[in-house]
């Protein structure tokens, strides 16, 4: 009965078993067979030409995705609340080798257009000052809200303008897709981003992320960080195999759907205790620390965000019924 | 039928099988209950209390190793022929921020303390050259020469004398103990080892190495370097749980038997065609072109090394009937 | 009469001359004889042993003393408006390797125990967050105010509880203690700093700034850090001529007291204009656009600092004689 | 009566007149109008477009040059004997970020197509190994030979088939260009350098080298870099009005054959005696130690540079009469 963290889960099955399939002989690295398929399926789902890495987390799909956008002389526009910013340990900062991130206001860990806008226009001309090379934005954000197209796009406008990349940190990608109901190309190169991390591991899948160009031309210069960076791992395919294991048949749109379907559950049990509206697999909640406690003593694990606000994480393998008891919990608060 | 990488082979069984096991829900990175039991486990296994880190790959292994061993204005002497210097894409340079490889002779790519010397004595003292910081040996080595627990001693003598840290490649590490049949910790600690990069994936496993700190303290820094590399997974049960399962009845022991007996079994084949001594899994040979296309011919698969020489690399999971075609058709040359 | 920047002003002749005084042979880089009397002479003035590095810029010297308290993976707390965050293109970026500026509030660009210690108390332990190694204050701070030695032992005992280093980014040091009246040594050392970047430059000097070493240890590795850098100049002896020229009879403090008399001058003026108290030699004035374009057309020369504020800078060689024009201009708008 | 180093001979008299003269109010940087010119000054001097940097020292000059042309995954090839290699402590692996130094044999410390394109040919394509990004020379090389122009373009047609960048080390230019009796230009863009440390201070000079860039837009991100790295002065014109002044009726060409022609009178008095033809204002000798100590004891100071072999270096600022003792002294050995 947690709500701790989708990290938790375990991995889907399907997963597990595209391990044993490709537990044969193969070339090693990204030479094999599944991980020359990555450029092909994605491309698919993405209805676009793309270049897809495999890599073994999130951090370093997010790290090297600014390492291909920004120099280190330059600067990262992202949410003051941003992943990167706050819970990476300076992983921007190593792979860039000493770029800044410039933080930006929004509601609900989103930027807008306007906040963008009144970071970049603080930044002066010229070499005393770091300049702006790239944005990046969290989809679904760290609050669990998403970005829409529109929304996506409204940025990306403002980066064209200032030849600013365009980064999507896609931790929850798949939970944003699943509530946006658009194809994964819509809220993404269709509304004018770059690269984007999609992630799978908090979807389901075990070691496994995909760091996926639109820019398809930044990618060869990744292939050597990536090496360098010690994450081309000697048995690629056993990454690859993951990757295709939840593509096939939409399965981490699937299991991003249980996911928010969970979340929506406690939603509407949450009620106006509601910080952020609920739109992936992320609930915020307005609670006392009695009410708190009340709720771990009923076996409920989950995060102490701030003050009288706790966060509850809902995973791809948790059904209506083990997702009930934690509403109605929450309802009889 | 191939002889070309054990980074080719398949993941032997009980890896997969501990990955199932622990496929259930726990805390993520390496809060788990697993991730919890390597101290204890390597400690254990090198009868003397060690801080052990999965890590994703031997690269990473080695970069982080050599971080923690050498500033960023320092250098660490290394084989000519060494992996950190040949083919790592600069991961100790990006690790420790630009410390140099500085480059020693030796036959079979082995160190010896007086080719240490020899780079060592090089070096004036002063701001105005790189001093050296530390040592790095591979065991066994890219020729697949071992060191023994003497010959580790005598150069961390030099080492010691020297003020220098010193680090094990140990990619083949358990084909060296394997060869060698001492304790874990004779060629290591005991013989003054500070750090080792424990290799799992080329003996069976899947994607998790063991970074081991005989130098308890030098973990502390590294656990942020591994987060900040973006190299600490979400789900970091599945690495440790990998490398639980080689350690469990001796398994990376019994792998790395089976893979140097195949060697052993082309070695004699062979005979004074041999480059080097045979002494983990890897096999050089004197070859003609001709010959070489000859044994290709006939479905074996390798690396072509230098003009007239060939590597031969036997796998954990080669069995004697495996190997002897390959034997029988390299007699018959 | 410009007040526009005190890198504007001319170099003060006493430095020329030492310049010509040296003008003979000698050893190059920092061995020379007058470099080597740079920790005495620097020992002498603070009381207490020192390590001193002559450095060409008061950007490198900050970058220096930061990558001496701070590791790649660690970060630095200082004010929002600090120079080390505004206005060096990343230099503290550089040298640490990544490290991160942790930016606090306070007034008039000065910390306050209160306002480190809230972003301190926001960074959660562990590997996931990059936690701090130390503390930057700017003495006189970016809008001219000076902090007490009391107010400068204040944050170093936050700092010490904490384990932090302590940096002062002492550009306009001089103009501080010529300001407090007190010794060199109470609002630096005596109060709990651990390096002081001592700025030479701004006061008349022509390329030579001081890094002072309290923590003497701490210079070691920084003398590689300053080599590898490419500062460590081939003719040493014309960068440590100009800091003992500064020192002779207190050239130093005298040019800091006719650079903080000038301000004075201009502040009295200024009456409730003020932005901030004039404490060293910089003015920030509140002034319509429309009072600003009169005073240019009279031919005064500063910076526009913020919508309605504009930054006068007073400078070592401008007498009472040379400032008075604008003052007058100022009261009469 | 020493002969040690050409950093330890004093700064010529123009040089310290033309700071006297730009000792008045000017801007800050490099906006002042000293540095404005330098664009100008070296463009007339090369007969081509190019870009000038002012920097405080030859070795940030050669490491922004690399960084310039090399990415942190990339190489540069450079000889054996390298000053970049051997005595910048690091200096290009901090500026390029860990990027390797690729390196390769020549007689006298010069590189030859043949010597580069062994170096290039033992890498193997693909992500594994560092790949060659550019080619550094110096000239007058670390032994005091003189690469000619066809010399130069035979290396740049091999950086030019593999798409590598050429740098030019040039810490004595003054003294390669003095000896050839060429243009400039020459030996620089018309026989394929694209970017050229333009030493000033071993030949006459105080603090400042030019960096040259043939390809100009390489200059755009370098401003970044050097400011980045704390080398952009803050009062420039000091540096600036160095490099004019040594253009100043190519006073820097006069500086240097004179102290050419100080070595061609050690060399004739050391005939037989000469490990390397002396081309500009390096002489390298066989000598006993006896005879070393012998010279010593006359009063001759110099660097042993290896068992049996001293290295004698002339200055701007000698003339045949301050040389002829040592000549005579080294013919009576």
């Amino acid at each position: 009965m947690r709500f701790f963290s989708d990290n938790a889960a375990p991995v889907c099955p399907q997963v597990l078993e595209a391990l044993a399939r490709v537990n044969v002989l193969d070339t090693a690295y990204d030479g094999d067979r599944w991980s020359q398929q990555l450029d092909g399926a994605f491309s698919d789902l993405f209805e676009t030409p793309v270049r897809t890495l495999w890599v073994p987390s999130g951090t370093s799909a997010n790290a090297l995705a600014l390492a291909a956008l920004c120099p280190p002389h330059g600067s990262v526009v992202c949410h003051r609340d941003a992943h990167i910013q706050n819970d990476e340990c300076g992983a921007p900062e190593f792979y860039t080798h000493g770029a800044k991130l410039a933080l930006a206001e929004g509601v609900g860990a989103k930027l807008t257009p306007d906040s963008v806008i009144a970071v970049l226009d603080r930044v002066q001309q010229g070499v005393h000052w770091v300049q702006p090379h790239a944005i990046s934005i969290t989809n679904a954000t760290e609050y669990g809200l998403v970005y829409t197209p529109g929304e996506v796009a409204a940025i990306s406008e403002v980066a064209k303008a200032r030849a600013l990349g365009l980064h999507m940190d896609g931790a929850r990608f798949a939970n944003a897709v699943a509530h946006l109901g658009c194809a994964p190309g819509d809220v993404t190169w269709r509304a004018g981003v770059d690269v984007l991390s999609f992630g799978f591991v908090k979807n389901g899948g075990m070691s496994a992320e995909a760091l996926i160009f639109f820019q398809t031309e930044l990618a060869d210069a990744t292939l050597y960080r990536r090496k360098r960076a010690g994450l081309l791992l000697s048995k690629g395919r056993y990454l690859a195999a993951q990757l295709l294991a939840m593509l096939e048949d939409d399965l981490w749109l699937a299991n991003a759907r249980a996911a928010n379907a969970g979340a929506q559950l406690l939603a509407q049990a949450a009620a106006d205790r509601l910080v952020h509206p609920v739109e992936a697999n992320e609930v915020f909640l307005k609670v006392t620390p009695d009410e708190a406690a009340s709720l771990r003593r009923l076996g409920f694990d989950f995060h102490d965000w701030a003050p009288g606000e706790v966060r509850l994480v809902t995973s791809w393998d948790q059904s209506e019924a083990a997702i009930r008891p934690l509403a109605d919990a929450i309802a009889a608060l």
